[in-house]
């Protein structure tokens, strides 16, 4: 398999709470109330044009301070391990996150956005409208569906 | 705004049976059935395990075969312009395509899909876990509402 690599520039930057990993709430079940800013290159600032027409946004970008890809981890909420592309960890073979925010507003090349689970200062690689597109009735959540009764099974208090 | 370029080596590539970009299905409202196989790079394998459990997976993916980048578009489900972030186009600053798909099996470094719109031998950068986040009931879709109104204006039949 001819795989070449491949290559690209950031499209900008974000603004975020987060200076540190161990501040960002972790697991795929984890609440992302956090505010940030997605600040754009200037001259990329006409492609956001009718953007504010969305509520929510994918963005896609880089964990450029993680170590290297771990192929079976166990993730912050499972006490099993899984395959890496089960998972969201960031130990990944291209380590591209992928978060959906919601948008508050735009400034100019600047959306503020709730939602952020990045570091400050993530490099942008994309942003796309978000379209829910599987009806949810027919979505299997593998291992986490397991996990999350686990969670909550320890959480339930004792019966009286 | 200091953004070093990044460079990944893609995980894998796919195979689907499109060797023409006309023959896709395009927009956004478009109906993928068409079915693929992304084929891993056999040492990346042991990061599907439990990838089974899952229903539908995000596919992100490399537009390889696309010209340079145009910053507003118009799209072919509309006849407006819109700032290519609040667009699917392939013609994005960075190429990258992210789609759902729903995986049908799995055999080793393989994975069966249904859903692809890649071009045959896309190389894949990212697989993950697809999970609805967002309550659909708080979602708006921007242009594409007023789009599919549009279209479905003009594909009313006369009344009797």
């Amino acid at each position: 398999m001819t795989l070449p690599p491949v290559t690209f520039d950031p499209i900008g930057l974000l603004h975020t709470p987060f200076q540190e990993t161990s501040t960002i709430p972790k697991g795929c079940g984890a609440e992302h109330q956090a505010e940030g800013v997605i600040e754009l290159r200037e001259e990329l600032a006409d492609g956001l044009q009718d953007i504010d027409g969305f509520s929510h946004l994918f963005v896609l970008w880089v964990f450029d301070r993680v170590g290297p890809p771990v192929l079976v981890v166990t993730p912050p909420n499972d006490t099993r391990p899984h395959g890496v592309f089960a998972t969201r960890a960031p130990v990944r073979p291209v380590p591209i996150g992928l978060t959906v925010v919601e948008l508050l507003g735009r400034d100019g090349a600047r959306l503020r956005v709730r939602g952020v689970d990045m570091l400050d200062k993530s490099p942008v690689l994309d942003i796309k409208p978000y379209l829910s597109s599987v009806d949810p009735t027919g979505l299997r959540r593998g291992w986490l569906t397991e996990s999350e009764a686990r969670h909550a099974e320890t959480a339930r208090p004792p019966q009286a």
